[in-house]
């Protein structure tokens, strides 16, 4: 494979090489890149902004996650965020910090990832800023989306009563980075051996390749059903969940034999001998949608043949935010999920 | 002075702290930070979006500079380019990437530097990211403006005739860089030498505190004088010249004895052997606005009492892009500008 040297191109050479082909695809997009500002047309809708910042050695590791499965992921996360407004993603920005490693060709992989990404969602690349670092990889994307006013859905709208709700299955994500991380050494390795992944494609998929929910966000609309509170889950259910409860003053009681677990997590968690109610509960970057509605909208909600899962209901506040074990047993939920800081 | 790990206060808890007292002043702001997005109403303006990554070690050196004037500086460059549209900011994201060496405290006199460039260009922080960084700081900050449509202006709206105007003076910023980087062995020296600013105050602030010409777009609407083509002088007067000519497919013709420098600049130039010329074409980081004019506009122009510029005029492309030098002689321009990859 070829090695072009960012040097070559410049600046101004390697933006041009990655976005001559983008066409934008939403009429709220009047002009992308190639000026000072992109310039978008929302007479109609609330904008949505939302923003993350991911560094090598940080938030991902460039020795077992491909460039390409890279930006797929880092855009997917940033539209989920819109998602989690009940919104719809519209157009993305993305900055880039390259060193020296990165040559032209893996840029460009980073940015097929993001492409592809955009193209699923219908999203437009509209601007960004790209420049040199001292050390590895810096992505910093913003999103922007679009909703309308009476749509929009925050954290702090759960009401004692509602129905507690999340999307798809949980913990999955986390399966898949223990088993990268595991397999991190024999990756790398000189010797022939290969990591084993046979039954795992789907933790790993979960991990390097997660999805935002738009279809989640299509599916309620649809269903006439609205959220009265929702986040999307990255940092872990019992962070989330407790978000949701502080801000919007109730407590919460969920039902551990309620947690969505897809087959392939429980078997790595016994594989690894780690809980696997704990890794739902706080493993992260599943970025399924958590959310609450009202309890008359149970029938709509079990009507729908959706990938939707009651998994408890939003309570007084007094009585806490609770997991009611098989065994009936009452436990306090904890954030312990991945927060940056507190794990150096 | 007191230092507090952020560890201690977790991201969250730093989140909180940095962004307690926002309140946000424009009304096109629904929703600021706390949720999963920032919510903005933009009914009757189309929506300008620009962002810029800013790395320890590339763009800026905490050996001289402050992180208050730094905080300052970063938002200020955003907004430049929300003016380089014509347009009016609104809001802004910020991204931190910190590393262990920074402290709550130091992360808050950044934060002071940002919230005082917001304030005096009433914009509302909305949203952002904090995570750790394993190697210095890392900034990214999305702005968000409007203009209403009829009054954007791109870089590709010059014609043959119009007139081409800077605001302020060029190179200043430039010379202010060379400088503390000649001072910067004796700032840390421990034999009591003090580097020497006297006389320099100008130029350093220049470098250190840049300021967006908000008051040049206002200045412009008043007088009805719409420009053509603009950009703001982040590269340098040459690299932007160009990008409007290539944009607009047009030549130029510029002025040595017509730009403007100030004396503190030239002294600088003298004292370094430097050609101040050369300073003011290529130095950047001025973030003065560079814009052409319709020729029937000249009368007004001359008329304001601003600080405002006429350089030189737009041409066929077929007469290319020249400077005119003292002595009657032309010289093609060239993009010497800071551009991060080709520095390395």
């Amino acid at each position: 494979m070829s090695r072009t040297d960012i040097a070559t191109l410049g600046e101004f050479g390697l933006i041009e090489r990655l976005t001559k082909d983008i066409q934008p695809q939403n009429s709220s997009t009047l002009r992308g890149v190639g000026d000072d500002c992109a310039v978008l047309h929302y007479p109609d809708r609330e904008v949505l902004v939302t923003t993350d910042l991911l560094l090598e050695g940080i938030h991902f590791d460039l020795t077992y996650v491909p460039l390409r499965h890279l930006g797929y992921k880092a855009v997917m996360v940033n539209l989920s965020d819109i998602c989690a407004m009940n919104g719809t993603p519209r157009q993305i920005t993305v900055s880039l910090g390259l060193s020296r490693k990165f040559s032209v060709e893996a840029v460009e992989e980073l940015y097929d990832g993001m492409r592809l990404a955009c193209k699923r969602c219908g999203v437009d690349i509209v601007g960004g800023d790209t420049v040199s670092s001292l050390t590895g990889l810096t992505i910093s994307i913003t999103a922007i989306g679009e909703a309308r006013r009476e749509d929009i859905v925050y954290r702090s709208g759960a009401h004692p009563t509602d129905l507690i709700c999340v999307s798809g299955n949980l913990g999955a994500a986390y399966m898949g980075l223990q088993l990268l991380e595991r397999e991190k050494t024999v990756l790398h390795s000189t010797d022939g051996v290969q990591p084993d992944f046979a039954g795992k494609e789907y933790i790993l998929e979960r991990q390097l390749k997660p999805e935002a929910r738009l279809d989640i966000v299509r599916t309620l609309a649809e269903a006439g059903i609205r959220p009265t509170a929702m986040m999307d889950i990255s940092d872990g259910l019992s962070s989330e969940l407790l978000h949701i409860c502080k801000q919007s003053g109730c407590g919460c009681r969920i039902y551990e034999d309620r947690i969505p677990i897809d087959y392939e997590t429980a078997v790595m968690a016994e594989e690894l001998d780690m809980n696997v109610i704990t890794c739902a509960l706080n493993g992260g970057e599943d970025y399924e949608l958590l959310f609450t509605i009202p309890l008359g909208d149970y029938d709509k909600v079990e009507a729908l043949d959706a990938d939707i899962h009651l998994i408890g209901h939003v309570t007084a506040p007094e009585l806490g935010t609770l997991l009611v074990t098989r065994d009936g047993a009452e436990i306090a939920l904890r954030a312990q999920g991945f927060t940056a800081f507190s794990e150096e």
